[in-house]
């Protein structure tokens, strides 16, 4: 089958092995599967990953165990956990320490024709969600881990750093709950997007001439950056909330001490709840399409990933 | 008066004048006071703090505005804030930016013959709880502010890093939340005091031949050292909670993106709250006074200092 491989290099393969039904998993045929930064990451080595790349998509069931679910438009989640273990049955089955993850570790990705996930990990995509708009299922799933984990008071004043994909759509989950919201970002471009769904964009600079330091209750770092978590800690005030949702190679160094002195919380953040994330689509609460840079062909997936470099979301068709 | 200066240099003035009566404070005559390792970073440098030293105390209001306090025997809380900016307003007094800090940040502390706090700062001692048990009312407020700040759930796995005098503190507010608890420490000549609680205490490397890494809900890090945050993240589980209550000079390196891939919080925890402190000791649930090393006289402070080094509590005698 056609699949973007990477092992070393990014390549299309014309004559990948098409996955084998394994019991308890269902085989995929994608739709649409949506670039990621995680993706470009591994290109560049993140996680060692050799293999098929991509975990954001939908699709149609095709073969699978448990008939009922042939034939159905599923979303994923990305990682596909043992379901028995400690972990998982306290309910952190994305953190089972068997995991595999989708397109990110020793588990080949979305980007063919046909791939294979656990029918746990599975949603069923309502019919007056688009396949444009489930695509970003993940994502929007990621995004609402933070109010998953944190309780974002309707009062409060929150932050996010990084007006990327990810920044986007944690800054439209986070307008849901009411609270005094700005987006601090470098691509003024994108900002009348934002202010349309009456959030406003700033410059960090901006901010802090505006605000002053230490102004926010909640701050995100989406920047995907070392940089975030400095700009994070200018920001919140005590006793605030700092969540982390970037990723990137590399120790950060942090006045651990000045964390003491002001009980700053630190909160690492990830993979969220899909069901959640497919109400909201289907509510109309949150406006995904906006952020669809363009769409490319599989075949032209190499072509894709050098196009979306410092764009919003680049999408496959297969 | 006698009071313990450090000014660039640790010594007993002989003639250091007393503090005047401002509005809204409270002269106070103290009885006992603790030597904190924060005391000891002082003399290092830490805060760049110059004055009189001292913040844990019990002692005699002398004098005072609000006469009913006058007579009364009092411990003090060490943040003396504004009381009306947002902060105090909600409820982070602790956290006030025009705060001065007792024996800390300039404000004269505990190690003389009289001393200044403002009145809302105040806390009577209920008669059975005697001076010894008192004069530990401030770090065992410092402890409490853990279980102020983290729902400590009776089923977790906690382990406290740090067999010093915050964490055997630390230790004994946790045991009464009935969560399965470790101490691990250096200092085996200390864990007799900490079994007879029924608090099991270990080496590190026990514990991760016993337990395995990241075998744990909830780890306090009471080492006061940087390499207290790394054996910390070693032991912590996946979504589990890390307590910083370490204070000490310069920054830490931290895997800032493995923090998010296993979606740890970090949580900076400092100053508590006196009044269930008093409550403890009232109840006797917590043993404080197997912690008291020593007792020296205040005109012996210098030499307290220096045999404080590696030792439980000293208590000065003013």
């Amino acid at each position: 089958m056609h699949a973007l491989v990477f092992d070393g290099q990014l390549q299309l393969a014309a004559t990948y092995p098409a996955p084998m039904l394994q019991p308890g998993e269902a085989l995929i045929r994608p739709h649409l599967v949506g670039i990621c930064s995680t993706d470009i990451q591994i290109t560049r080595g993140y996680k060692g990953f050799h293999g098929v790349l991509g975990h954001e998509f939908v699709g149609t069931v095709v073969e699978c165990g448990a008939q009922e679910w042939v034939g159905r438009r599923v979303v994923g989640e990305i990682n596909a956990a043992c379901f028995c273990c400690p972990a998982c049955l306290r309910g952190d089955a994305s953190h089972c320490p068997q995991r595999t993850t989708l397109g990110i570790d020793r588990r080949d990705g979305a980007m063919a024709e046909l791939f294979s996930l656990p029918v746990p990990c599975l949603h069923e995509v309502p019919p007056s969600v688009s396949d444009a708009q489930a695509v970003f299922v993940e994502p929007l799933a990621a995004a609402l881990e933070i109010v998953e984990q944190c309780h974002i008071r309707p009062n409060e004043r929150v932050a996010v750093i990084g007006d990327g994909k990810l920044g986007l759509l944690c800054a439209q989950v986070l307008r849901l709950t009411g609270c005094e919201l700005v987006v601090i970002g470098r691509h003024p471009e994108r900002w009348a997007t934002l202010e349309a769904l009456g959030i406003p964009a700033e410059s960090e600079e901006h901010v802090i001439a505006r605000r002053g330091e230490r102004a926010f209750d909640v701050v995100v770092d989406c920047t995907g950056n070392a940089g975030g978590i400095q700009t994070a800690r200018r920001l919140v005030r005590p006793r605030g909330r700092l969540v982390l949702k970037s990723t990137y190679s590399g120790d950060s160094s942090l006045d651990l001490s000045r964390l003491v002195v002001d009980e700053v919380q630190i909160i690492g953040s990830r993979c969220g709840p899909f069901a959640p994330a497919l109400r909201l689509l289907e509510r109309g609460l949150v406006d995904v399409e906006s952020l669809i840079a363009a769409r490319f062909m599989l075949d032209d997936a190499t072509t894709a990933f050098d196009a979306s470099r410092g764009r919003l979301k680049i999408l496959l068709e297969v």
